[in-house]
């Protein structure tokens, strides 16, 4: 499920949308109602979907989604189910629509409901320090600690055996069983994601969440953004390392190691067995094979297969890196 | 304004300065009284200001200053209405005046004057999370909103519409209207100043502030200093990712963007609608000019001209960096 | 003095020891008892040591150790007086001793015996803000300051004239007089050691502290973890800026200066008047030499002699750097 969280103030209808997107666009059946905004894959005939990048052209042939957002140059590629409406910006547009249906996952406010731990009925289950506090839609499995001054801010699933040190803000995040999160860190903050503007930058919204899989281990001073349209996952058995900054929409696989300082930009995908050196930066929207090792302090700009060993800035393969570097 | 927040202990005579700095001078005037510590640009005839680099000559012959620290090989470019006073290291002495007309500004323990939000005349008009600590010397404008466990130490400025989250540590700073700090910052903080000694290094005084214009948004884990001798400011509808460092004096211009674990040392200054890729550094007292766009993981060195695009360590132009890195 | 805070729950039978890792070993004297489990350099009779690698040959030969953790090929290195006990993997053998030993030194959850300082015999020697937290086993010297939200768990020794300041957690750490350390740091905790192991990771434990030294300041947001089988390190009147990293079991000298950001992996030892640009990476198990001068955002990944200059990534010597990169 991509946002357990958020609420969805749909259904809209069709005008509704057209509307606010300020279209001169006629559309027959303009009264038909629109339940969700969801990627071309996973659109129901309920719902609106994007299309921006010629890239998906395969997966927008099949979509079942009643109507799209997109460009003129794309439209034809929709199915005939599928009714295209035509924007100049389909991410600003899509965008737009988000904050419609999603309004409650755009600005990330302290959480003001949030309420002391004895005053919940955790208090004699959760092994609580002092000074916390848990806001609404939040549950917690058994065996769990939590330490002082922590915040657990609305929408949090955590499962059991979980131990969560001091000084932490979580929001929007499953913890699955046995997840240890050290001290000072922010984890199901919204990303970095908004439209430039000269007057004001206009923020769109995030509805994907932080999922944490069994059995990891985050260190202190993490940052871990949730995701905008889809979840930022960490993988089973994954350790972090302290001062970790983690992007929206990143997906890292199954027992990954990742030193410290470590920064992971939007998007990227990291696959099972990784093992990522101090410092190293990955550039956003790649994708990082399975067992592939980057060494300390590389940059990563380009995609990494399957079972390689990567060093360097732009990174390469560690044996050129360490030959030229003699 | 350079500092609306450290009291000035001044005016000094100028055979304290003398006595001071242990000098065998003589100045004939020695019962002349001395305001304040100025650059040569800022100073009046009621000021002492300092002169340590050949590259602020053409500034120093206009300098409306009565007292000038200096070096002998500087002090003959000074104009006949400014006393040079010689000394053997300018920026030391320079640091030592200053610590006797601000010595609030040398050191930053905890504000033990802060007391509870609800004990403070905000408490009806802001919107205050638990746990929050106000120093003296502090306002906040309407509609503003402040996070759990967030001290706002002494000598802050919050204009209109601010959102300062959970966890947050500010002092010695304005905040314009509509700012927002996300969680776990640190703002206000003297910089990383001081001259080394093998025995026990001295700090100098930050007299200068942290100045966050409109519609800024900081990130999370932020540190950002306030300057020395003048203020580190980030300019209108900036953003800042997370994990980002700031160092003193820095000034970073509008409509700029930054992204997470980027680091800026002290005195740089970045021009308007410049672009920051992940985990860049610039070094520091460099000048970066606008519309300027920084490859993610580059270290700048050297100056980047306006309208440029740079990438690499050193940074160069990022043609150049693709083509040699394919 | 190694760990002069875990509780050693030996001393324990060689027979249990065997049994523990599950060797069909026969050992003469299987009743024979082992107090402490130490490095080859510093174990008496009465001690069980580890030897894993050739290149400390010379070490072994002379161990005053009776017992031996090593492997087939390095046993015949011991000398007569001590016998060893093959293993597979010495690291990981040793590791699951260690934790028998020293159970405490494995995890780190929240310390949940940690009371409000006004309930210490530290309320009217310290000057303490508010919501602040003291463990067990704390000693606090003279003219000390502690700020807000700091959080003193259990196994701290503080000297006198120490300024700690707000929103800070330390554990397993000792500061000698006239210590700084600003706001937001995590010091202590264990650090990023484990056995990867597919089902789920294995902790080793961190029986070493934090060791501070006189005069030093530890800048905002640093995270200090504490060495595994020996001490992290910070020399007299070394200084460190924001959001800096010290992994486990890493030393730094004296008179050094570390800017912010900066990232140092386990166990390198980095001399004497060292300076370290900002964002520079220092690889694990490197030897910084005294006097060396470290360049901005360098990356280190060899060791560095005495009085050199280095940057670059890998950081070579600065004039080549700059020459190679006009």
């Amino acid at each position: 499920m991509l946002n357990p969280f958020f609420k969805n103030y749909g259904p809209l209808k069709i005008s509704q949308i057209i509307k606010h997107l300020k279209l001169n666009t006629n559309i027959l059946n303009e009264d038909c109602e629109i339940q969700d905004i969801k990627d071309l894959l996973s659109s129901t005939q309920y719902d609106l979907t994007f299309f921006h990048s010629k890239k998906y052209k395969d997966i927008a042939k099949n979509t079942k989604a009643s109507f799209c957002l997109t460009t003129q140059a794309l439209k034809n590629e929709l199915p005939l189910t599928c009714k295209a409406i035509v924007v100049d910006n389909v991410l600003v547009s899509i965008s737009k629509i988000t904050s419609i249906f999603y309004p409650d996952a755009v600005n990330d406010d302290f959480d003001d409901k949030a309420i002391y731990s004895d005053k919940t009925e955790f208090k004699d289950k959760v092994k609580f320090g002092t000074n916390i506090l848990i806001g609404k839609n939040v549950s917690i499995g058994n065996n769990c600690k939590i330490g002082h001054n922590t915040i657990i801010e609305k929408n949090v699933i955590i499962g059991d055996d979980c131990s969560i040190g001091s000084n932490n803000i979580i929001r929007n995040a499953i913890l699955k069983n046995n997840v240890k999160i050290l001290d000072n860190c922010v984890i199901g903050k919204h990303g970095f994601g908004f439209f430039p503007s000269k007057e004001k930058n206009v923020r769109y919204p995030h509805i994907g969440i932080v999922l944490i899989n069994e059995n990891c281990e985050i260190g202190c001073g993490a940052t871990i953004d949730r995701g905008s349209m889809s979840n930022t996952v960490i993988g089973r058995n994954t350790y972090l390392d302290n001062q970790i900054h983690i992007a929206h929409n990143v997906k890292i696989g199954e027992n990954s190691i990742i030193a410290g300082q470590v920064g992971i930009a939007g998007s990227s995908i990291i696959g099972d067995n990784v093992k990522i050196g101090g410092q190293a930066g990955i550039s956003g929207h790649l994708k990082i094979g399975n067992n592939v090792e980057i060494g300390g302090g590389s940059g990563v700009i380009r995609d990494v297969p399957d079972n390689t060993k990567v060093m360097g800035y732009p990174a390469k393969n560690i044996r050129e890196f360490l030959r030229e570097n003699k």
